[in-house]
């Protein structure tokens, strides 16, 4: 059994952690903590877990989590990562961090979109956890940097189309929509449900700080300078994410080949389906770590519109994050993450 | 391993159980059968299981059944199973059915509320699956008359403090609030989305069936004639089922023993959990089997307010009758009942 | 033309008092007020009202208020508002208090449940709000209470039948569900979307304090004081308010004479709606100043079922404050509260 | 006072049109028929409009609106209006239609898109009803074809830029989100509750038959064909759309001057807002006749990102009727459409 603990348990993706890690078979939940719910039983925080979870939220103590586990997720608002990881990797832990903070090799695009970062020494050690792509670089790491819930969407459409050179990349747009649940737990009234229920718009229009994480992922699968023009929605829902993607196949790329590319890139991985000319629907992948991907070629166009539906904390954050768990110790992928969705 | 089968899988009680039964270690799902779908592949019509469910629904054949199956499931409309359950068990196959056919000892009292019913004869056999309650019943069973959703609700509250006479049974109102899905899988105009957003209402006041069910049962554990006023609501939401009950407790019974009676009563019961003064929450008990009750004596009044959260698709209806086909087997009551749920 | 003003205009009710006041043919809306958006211009805190408000908001300041207005809407938390009316009265405006500040005859009970009340001189003056019972001394106030939004739900249906001593008053229970935006526009993790999709739930459980409210009411319409059971619920869902009132109508009432007596009182009051056995719907009620009524008469039990309908924010708040602004001004009582609600 | 009739009332847009016509101060509401409907009170229909609307449903008679009426409003199907609506015209009528049945001027096009038509004769005659910008040729019509919910929210944004030759017309994609309202009020699978709630999802993806009917326009605004990759989206909610459209300025051309051209275009027009770098939001155009507009020109891309959000009824049917109503009649253009939404 590897002992696994989660700092920042009290967020929406480390709720999310709790209830894949305390289900997975091989691993033991041995350590929760939450900055403002220390002495907390975590049922308290999380009433639907009583029963399943007995674990009481700690105070950050890094020696403490060093005797208790053997792999940390870190699950916490940027910036502070950097500060705890580089004394939990010196402890010999296996580090899983959620943020921004380990997914730039480029400390100086980091910086530009985030703050000075104060542990760019890692940035080389550090794998971006994207599980399906990074599968054998991920496998011997130590740092993982795990992807953003819109990275996570967008790139796993793509990535196997530029790879193979089978899309122009000089037309590339993401018009992505998300759940509430993507804001995160904080109180605001951006989040209260009046501002919410029958309110569709979009935010951060092409300024959105996954832009650069996409750009940095496909430009390095490309070898070139890859652009995006991303815009993300808030959809009055709680979990979920759908993006639309809008590129045009190379000269003579058709869509049988597309379809190809796709299959045989994702062949054998279990969370990847390809749903063909069936658009992807948020509420298929609610609770799973599931990319469900569809493709649509217009023909009067000759554009190609990708889809992909994740549910954002699981693929997007929790589900993933375990995933790459299950590789760096040598288990199963989906080992953990196979628990049957709800069919509604 | 037990081989099981589900008639009428493509609805919404019978999806769950798809989904339960396909993830229950100790079973095998062998048979599907729909009426409408036969030779449709079951995750066609239920996307969000591809990867997980690979069955192709069938047309109804009891030979086939007997055949492949050792437990069957009959998730249909009432009046159906009545005319196919009497072939189902002469075939030796335990049935456990979800409608109402075969959840009234008198017949009487069935055809009063719904129709002619055409296999009386089995009315005393079949024992009525409230697992927390008839356990014993339940184990030397091979018909189960698998409770209501508002039945599970009511009488789990209930049925311990009037077995232990503790409260006024002249006084018993329950004001029940529901999700839609339990309105079923029928496109409606009542179940139009744009119906129901937003909208709050009561419906079938003090009319609906699901009324004699729950007196019938607290009529016999009280030992006399027990009345109920019943009111059920629409929520705007999927799944679940808040119930709000006022009675009033017995001259000099306190609120403690109220509390103390509920838990002997259900110690050791994993799906019941006693939340105290805490309103049990619709989305705590969101994708299990759990039931949440809490209770409140208003001092002023003298009167007794008992809550209970459910989800309806599965303590109301597939969950329980996974549990009580485990309790039929000998198997842990909570065997393919542990998926932790999300916790939001 | 009449001049109002709105003291605490950003919250929901007094955004909804400046939708209704805006649209009023016989108002001049000249003064908004909110204490944390000085200086901000209104349709940038709601935007919806763009091109239709182009109003800034003010500092609190009585003098200019005096200047600017006749009659000033106070919709502030409570204990505010009696820190402020005083002056406010004496500078000779009339005032509609939205808070509780002026709901009580009684000092020691809105003490009991609020905190020390240092207006009490004022509470005798004062008349409850509440426009289709007590529009003869609305006429001739110049300080109204508004009724909270669950008496208003709850006294409705029941003054006229305890005024007719119809009802046994010994039984009565109120179940009332409200939506979110019942709880303010203060974000709070209660009304963070993700906390209340797909929940239903109580609160407050027999403790809240619109209780007092209620059975001062009908205590005083009864003659002799009246008790109260009453459980609020939160409802997933923006506006809107049913209530389910259980009571037992006395020897020999039938429901004609029920029906009879609501008819009779509220002949010509156009906010009320009977609609027999129908229940009201929230969505039926949503942006009028309506009160929808049903009523059902359980034969079995006895018992009778009354059902309310409101718009938590209209009927409930701005609206009925509006209907009694035309009582207390002459005009007539729907002036103003006649936009057509959108049908779904 | 002009008399209108609405043929097909039953339906959301006909019901809209009910609520905006019932409330227009210069008209008289005389007809309704509704094929299902017949003899039935319209307010059982929709019991929110009790006390607004009495008008009992007809069964359809061309010879008794033709007495009754001196405009008429067709809600219907496509493909049923061109068989009604050369008599309508014949007896002297003016007629709006919103179905797709006057919206081309070449019979061709919309033969390829739908079914024969059997009224081409009046294609020519037909203006499409695009307010803002066909307000000269609506002025003097008889028959209008009123726009798509979809065409309305891409077309107010681009026109004026195609007009003045703004932005290159090579790259147009317009990615558009619609609330379930749109898919009207039939009974469904696919409006049921529980498929739509937690789902986000694409839906004849370029497939969808707005867009010929947008191509149209934009070639004839352009003086060339112009193409539209068009992905429409289904959001979880009653009301609203949001269109987020990608396309490139020509060289050189700056925000500012797409701003301004935008600005010049639209000055005066009171329904059109424009919200800048603010990202519009379908909350704040529910129950309006608004289109707000918002723009982001992407620096490093080049590309130039609009959004537009409209109430897929008002604006997006029942409300441009009757803005173009309005317009034929010589009425202020707002006249009855100027009721202050809910700020929430």
């Amino acid at each position: 059994m590897v002992r696994a603990g989660i700092v920042g348990a009290s967020g929406y993706a480390g709720a999310e952690l709790v209830r894949l890690l305390a289900g997975h078979p091989e691993v033991e939940l041995t350590a929760l903590t939450c900055r403002q719910d220390a002495g907390e039983p975590f049922d308290r925080i999380y009433p639907a877990l009583t029963g399943w979870v007995d674990l009481v939220c700690d105070a950050y103590d890094a020696g403490r989590l060093a005797d208790q586990t053997d792999v940390v997720f870190t699950a916490l608002p940027h910036q502070l990562p950097m500060t705890l990881v580089p004394d939990l990797l010196a402890r010999g832990l296996k580090v899983i961090d959620l943020s921004a903070d380990f997914r730039f090799q480029d400390a100086a695009v980091y910086e530009a979109h985030y703050q000075p970062h104060t542990a760019a020494e890692l940035l080389q050690r550090a794998v971006y956890g994207l599980s399906e792509v990074f599968a054998e670089q991920i496998r011997n790491a130590d740092l993982i940097g795990n992807p953003g819930c819109y990275p996570t969407s967008v790139l796993l459409p793509l990535v196997p189309l530029i790879e193979a050179d089978l899309i122009d990349t000089d037309l590339l747009i993401a018009d992505a929509k998300s759940g509430v649940s993507g804001a995160g737990r904080g109180a605001s009234l951006g989040t209260h449900y009046c501002s919410v229920n029958e309110s569709f718009k979009a935010y951060k229009v092409a300024g959105h700080r996954h832009t650069p994480e996409m750009e940095a992922i496909m430009s390095r699968v490309a070898g070139r300078p890859v652009q995006l023009n991303f815009v993300p929605h808030l959809v009055p829902m709680t979990r979920g994410m759908e993006t639309t993607i809008y590129t045009r196949p190379r000269e003579g790329v058709t869509l049988e080949r597309i379809a190809a590319c796709l299959a045989d890139s994702y062949r054998g991985k279990s969370f990847i389906r390809l749903r063909g000319a069936q658009p992807p629907d948020t509420l298929h992948v609610r609770g799973t770590n599931c990319c469900d991907i569809g493709y649509h070629l217009d023909g009067r166009t000759g554009r190609l519109v990708l889809m992909s539906a994740i549910d954002n904390l699981v693929k997007g954050a929790a589900g993933q994050a375990v995933q790459n768990m299950n590789i760096m110790l040598g288990l199963p992928e989906t080992e953990g993450l196979q628990a049957l969705p709800c069919p509604l």
